[in-house]
């Protein structure tokens, strides 16, 4: 947090000047990698949840955060660049991964809705289908060693 | 996320089960620390928009994921189990511990509604305000060495 908060306090007057922005390679690498690591922890807590591990009293919120930043994940790949853990067949295979990804978006939101019209029960029945994660994982994901 | 999704398909059974949950605290810290991260995470897309290092296409998005995550915060500290980075003053000071997160929370959604009402350099001109996490951290965390 101390990071993101020395990136706010530092460039709120960038904000006034209204730059046109271009990202750079780091920079879209360390984007998509904070919109991997926030579905991979909302996917720890609703694996919690339904293991039975923790009560459910959040679990619309939580699938509702799923949802919400599964439908910022394609965006954070359109940028061509290779690196962290995106092996090149992201790109390679563009029209399959934005395929995959786009039915994340759409299952983590009708399972998101489904828990709003029909209960949590019906939701969390979802789970299986809409967190698929490892299949695309393991075709477009190159693990790193943890540190 | 392999984690958790061994979890999610381990767990399917359980679910029919419907058993009474009792977190112990081993997933009571962890469930809290899936928040913090997740804070931590939407946070740094936070600073990376504001910061100009990333396009603010999908702020509205990250702002809401932050409010929502933000709501779920304080009901997570709710069992006292001192442990992973929480400091003990979090439940010996619990009456502002939960004052602060409450507002966190209100401040967020403030932002969050404000940014899809008035636009978002309008949410963006709330974000010190906000996620103001520095000020809590100095007296509720202690930040564990990197690994």
């Amino acid at each position: 947090m101390k990071v993101a908060l020395r990136a706010l306090c530092a460039s709120l007057s960038l904000l006034c000047a209204a730059p046109a922005v271009h990202a750079d390679g780091k920079d879209v690498i360390e984007y998509r990698q904070h919109i991997m690591k926030t579905l991979n922890e909302q996917a720890g807590v609703v694996g919690q949840i339904l293991s039975g591990a923790v009560p459910d009293d959040n679990v619309l919120s939580h699938l509702d955060a799923l949802a919400l930043t599964a439908s910022t994940a394609l965006k954070a790949y359109t940028p061509k660049v290779p690196g962290g853990e995106a092996k090149p067949e992201v790109w390679s295979n563009w029209p399959d991964f934005s395929k995959r990804m786009n039915e994340f978006a759409r299952m983590t939101a009708a399972m998101a809705k489904t828990g709003h019209e029909q209960g949590k029960d019906a939701a969390l029945a979802m789970v299986v289908d809409a967190l698929s994660c490892k299949h695309c994982h393991e075709t477009y994901r190159q693990e790193k060693a943890k540190k």
